[in-house]
């Protein structure tokens, strides 16, 4: 893990202490500290350095965004979404602490994450209470109706259905992209980037969060679950509407590509090319990842 | 309906416009505007006049509450949880719209819920943001593992166990009187409440969040399900922990007394008589009330 990542894993440790009930938080505790790829923290830290501010000062944003990304994949994982048992190697949050547990650390971490967020920045005293607030209005509609429950709910009335491109589209950008989206926007929110940086960020993080979702689809297709570590070819057998179903494995590939090259050509107008590198490095890692 | 009461109603309405997938709107709004005691809106706004600031500086707060409490009981009415089909005097959201759409929706208030009050304090611009900032650590506290969440598993970890007094305690403190309280508290806090204001109104509501509960479960065993709006006797029949049957009807009556003069004894700290009124008002509304 990188020094960034440690700083994260940390920070979401104290943020969850156990009290009582334990049952809410181990069961919290458990999804949080999992691991995972990290990649909306890397993206808000990234961000927040980019326009010229230190990795501390996103750690409560970054932090925040992925206590949403974990809320939204153990509601996901729930028998009443996707159904699924396994999630990140392990068993899935409703299989490990029961159905109603998972329900409502869900919901408690979602409740957290801007808790979270406006305690730490008020804490930090280096971020103003004016882009706290926007970065808290920002993460609230990606996590909402603006975002991850919309695209969840489309994903969801989708199911078994011929669906178009732009439904496709629709799901990938509000279930995925959004939250990557207001990761990025967020880091340089808190990191006091100008308006048009704010802007640079917001389209780079769009071309990112799409490749994302693409690469994620295809892999579901072309991996085992014991090379992903949840269960492969899930979409498939759930008749799921994904960018391989839809264009086939080669043209989604080739999606990828020009995903990647979009992202990249974002960065260039930064003109330290040095603070830009981290951004362009995530960029192709999630382009080349294999899990 | 009093005119702060269709002020929230109408600022609840604007803040859930239609929009993609309606599905999720639908069955956002379905709840929202299925109107309720609303107690936690008058709270707040009771509050922020109290400390001497107008009602409509506490609209952003009083919306983003109901939204909060709104989600609890969607969330608190689905199968994996107290399995209720009837809320309000109509179907569950969970029965009108489907499982997974009531879990979304739920989550999406919650985030809603932040989105708004951030958003809401910014445009007002009569809020300063540090207070705003402080509104939504409170209120995200309230919502989760510090209150509600907690509260919720508590509750249903209890189903079927004897219950000691103090786990009761604790299951109400945390389920509903931790969010009236926040309601109360940040209506202060966006009011500009001095640190010694904000106390007493805190625990003002403390006593009546407890009030409530103490009032819901009478409710429960000595009223029918027309009269209630939703199912009667459904504690007893979940064997769930509740005053009545902790202490019985009478006793649990005795207490409602006891609980409802230490609340109107926070209010004689406040010069102004005409100010505290609401809030007086609000604990007799909530001692006598009959569903």
């Amino acid at each position: 893990m990188s020094a960034n990542g440690k700083a994260v894993h940390e920070a979401q440790d104290r943020a969850l202490p156990v009290c009582q009930p334990e049952r809410l938080s181990e069961s919290m505790r458990y999804s949080v500290l999992a691991g995972g790829k990290r990649v909306r923290p890397v993206l808000a830290i990234a961000a927040c350095e980019l326009v010229g501010r230190s990795a501390a000062a996103a750690t409560p944003v970054a932090c925040a965004v992925e206590m949403v990304h974990t809320m939204s994949l153990i509601h996901d994982d729930m028998p009443c979404m996707d159904d699924d048992t396994l999630r990140r190697g392990r068993q899935a949050n409703h299989v490990a602490f029961g159905e109603y547990t998972a329900l409502l650390s869900g919901d408690a971490l979602l409740a957290l994450a801007f808790e979270h967020l406006a305690r730490g920045c008020a804490d930090l005293r280096v971020v103003p209470a004016e882009r706290a607030l926007r970065a808290v209005a920002k993460l609230g509609n990606a996590a909402g109706a603006g975002g991850v429950a919309a695209g969840q709910v489309a994903d969801k009335a989708s199911e078994g259905k011929p669906v178009s491109l732009a439904m496709l589209e629709f799901i990938h950008l509000h279930k995925t992209s959004r939250l990557n989206s207001a990761a990025a926007v967020c880091g340089a929110i808190v990191g006091g980037g100008t308006d048009g940086q704010i802007e640079s960020v917001l389209r780079y993080a769009r071309s990112v969060g799409l490749l994302f979702q693409v690469v994620d689809d295809v892999l579901d297709v072309t991996r085992t679950s014991e090379q992903l570590g949840k269960t492969a070819g899930k979409d498939q057998a759930a008749d799921k509407a994904t960018y391989p179903k839809l264009l086939g494995v080669e043209q989604a590939q080739a999606y990828m590509t020009e995903l990647l090259a979009m992202a990249e050509a974002e960065l260039q107008g930064f003109d330290d090319a040095e603070r830009a590198a981290p951004l362009q490095h995530l960029a192709r890692f999630i382009a080349y990842r294999q899990n």
